[in-house]
């Protein structure tokens, strides 16, 4: 089964288009999660086991753990997931990019020792860099596309022929790289006229939208731009909106009360 | 001193414009290394001896430590440097890019955690997604313009207003990100006509130039193209061409000889 094959059926079982980003700050846990030995990998099982039933994938984001050499607490809690709720798939976000020996490197890094589902990627450096990940067929390759951050436009909108330039990437996933039927597009919820543009381009591809928590996307505005024919095709993301949700130690049922509201907020603009 | 002046100085020391990318792989090290605790770093650290006469800079890739969790070799090798060889200044080659509270994970990550001298970063996400990183002054961020491998035309080339993307963010670069005056750019040896583009907008800020070893950039084209007005500012990465210059365990002479002849060759196209 294909990781676009995982991530539909865990929607269909779940009821969701919700991921939860997995993105720990040590200065933010709760004091019971910060005097374990392995304070991320305590919190995020936690979180998991609150929310497994209302997700439809998990996303950790690597440079939280990199920042302070927790490389085995993100193992460990991809592993845990694997092992605990199986059918919930893993997108490492990692958003790598590099020429093909060394993007050969970060494929290993994503998909062998972390036994990621899927891996974010940038494209910035072409087609050719995106071939070690793409080559796993069995596994989803998220290409940046148009990002949600205020200064996104600076590159991403420049227009080439009239089009803007994440507007011609989205054409060249879709009908040049997409070989192996694993490519997914990421597009910030910040903005939902690009997301419409996007949609209108790479048919019923999936896209994961970040930005509608902290970052203030308009949930009705994206779900009415960015979703597919058959009401699908979106994987919303938020990460401090739910792992932060309460405080201290309510952390875990303010979590999972944070999940359950957005996920049925986000199935309120829809048919299911 | 900051990043640009450290390297000035190794420069000028050495008489040097070679750096050298310390990517191993396991398959490719000889058999002494291989049966190390920490193979890796035994790898590094002879060849480090052997070659700090004649260097501006070494250039780790992360990607070849992450792929097989190999974090704490990668450190120790920055650190055995820093110890050592105190005035050449260590660029972490990551690539790393993502919006503002995630960079600033990964400015951590390059900065405190392997204590890198500079940082290669990718500007796909905007001149604010670089703050986290230019932010440290004494730091250098060296961002991808035009990359080395064969299809970076296909989203670094596009057309924007008769100009391409790439010299677009070199002009980005120069006029309004680098108020700290601690940005380079990557531009491939593979493109030299491209590099003088490049040069003629950023005036003398710092080029690093990958590409001249195994993936086939001319020499003479690339100085003729890259030189500064004052027969600098070019910074040139060999990787496998000096790593794997020598077969099994003559690999430190073989790797001191081919560093030898290629700072020699690159000081024979310029005024020193």
């Amino acid at each position: 089964m294909n990781f676009i094959e995982k991530l539909e059926r865990a929607q269909k079982k779940n009821s969701s288009l919700l991921c939860v980003g997995l993105d720990p700050s040590l200065d933010r846990l709760p004091e019971s999660c910060r005097v374990q030995s392995q304070p991320f990998l305590v919190f995020n099982r936690a979180l998991i086991d609150a929310t497994s039933d209302l997700v439809c994938a998990y996303k950790p984001q690597i440079a939280h753990y990199a920042a302070c050499g927790a490389e085995a607490e993100l193992l460990a809690t991809i592993s845990y997931i694997h092992d605990n709720y199986a059918d919930i798939p893993v997108i490492l976000d990692a958003k790598r990019g590099d020429i093909g020996s060394t993007a050969e490197k970060y494929a290993l890094e994503a998909f062998e020792r972390y036994q990621a589902d899927a891996v974010t990627v940038n494209p910035y450096l072409g087609g050719d860099s995106l071939e070690p990940f793409l080559k796993y067929e069995e596994k989803g390759v998220v290409i940046l596309c148009r990002t949600s951050n205020p200064g996104s436009g600076e590159l991403q909108g420049l227009e080439v022929d009239g089009e803007p330039v994440y507007l011609k990437l989205a054409g060249l996933a879709a009908a040049s790289w997409n070989k192996n039927r694993n490519i997914l597009l990421v597009v910030g919820a910040t903005w939902p006229a690009e997301l419409a543009r996007v949609r209108e381009v790479v048919g019923e591809m999936p896209l994961l939208v970040p930005g509608v928590g902290v970052q203030g996307g308009n949930l009705a505005a994206v779900l009415r731009a960015g979703l597919d024919s058959r009401g699908a095709g979106l994987v919303i993301n938020s990460s401090r909106g739910i792992i932060y949700a309460g405080q201290g130690e309510g952390y875990v049922e303010a979590a999972r009360q944070a999940a359950l509201e957005l996920r049925d907020a986000i199935n309120s603009h829809r048919q299911i």
